[in-house]
């Protein structure tokens, strides 16, 4: 079973892949990166993220789709942004017919480090260290961010049985 | 040179479809409408909103679509509501290389009424005035408000000189 994690935004969305074997139950990292609009408009940058997902999803062929859903200590001009790269990320996926699953950040956190308050740098540090991949071939905090919204819906289906 | 204009939401998203013809100035009435999608989850809800205009696209040929954008008086999650909302009209048109404008809801009811402090009864009643229909026949106020984001886009070709 293949999970593609999102981490959306305007300016980087980031993406992470993960292919998850039951018995012996095992996670194993395929890919990660970033998404970065060049247009200045935001209907360009919707098309750009929509595309880079759509793409995504074509090349790699992820089964379902896990999407950091979060609203807290935000403004709502703020909100409003993140929204349109969020519902551009759901539609990628939706119009592929590939099922989307929504995180809360504390959700997110807590899989990835086993606590909802972890900083950015702890969740790069732990994604890196559950996924055996070398720090410094994770650049990108939004790409670990992905990961780690991966890693959480990867918890979420073990727990679920889905994978046996 | 035709118009589509579009009140984003998650419930209901309403569109109206105008005409503008220069030399003299005119402004008719195409169509309008709204879109209610009935699938429970977001990703649903975001694809039915996302066909819906890209039908209406593909139907009516509109050459440019304004959208209204708001966040005032709004809490963080409703914004990432009507983000995600917003996100598909906007992808909707992109998509199909319409290019896609952006009013407040101020330039909106200066527009449409006049001043940028009118309720929704008035720009209602303003709305179908000014196009020369009845009252009656736009039942919903999302599509009154699609065809005022309509008029305040015309008005602004207008002005710009685009209709000469």
């Amino acid at each position: 079973m293949r999970i593609l994690g999102v981490d959306p935004g305007t300016r980087v969305t980031g993406y992470g892949i993960l292919e998850l074997f039951s018995r012996p139950h095992r996670i194993v990292h395929v890919c990660h990166g970033t998404i970065r609009p060049r247009a200045c408009d935001m209907a360009g940058r919707l098309r750009e993220i929509f595309d880079g997902l759509s793409d995504l999803v074509r090349q790699y062929g992820p089964s379902e789709v896990a999407v950091e859903t979060t609203f807290h200590a935000m403004n709502a001009q703020s909100a409003l942004k993140l929204g349109q790269a969020r519902g551009a990320v759901v539609l990628a996926a939706a119009l592929l017919d590939i099922p989307v699953f929504e995180y809360t950040p504390t959700e997110i956190k807590k899989a990835a480090c086993g606590y909802g308050h972890a900083g950015k740098d702890q969740i790069h540090a732990m994604v890196c260290t559950v996924l055996n991949i070398p720090k410094t071939a994770v650049s990108s905090m939004d790409a670990s961010d992905a990961l780690a919204v991966g890693l959480c819906h990867a918890s979420a289906r073990k727990l679920k049985g889905v994978l046996g």
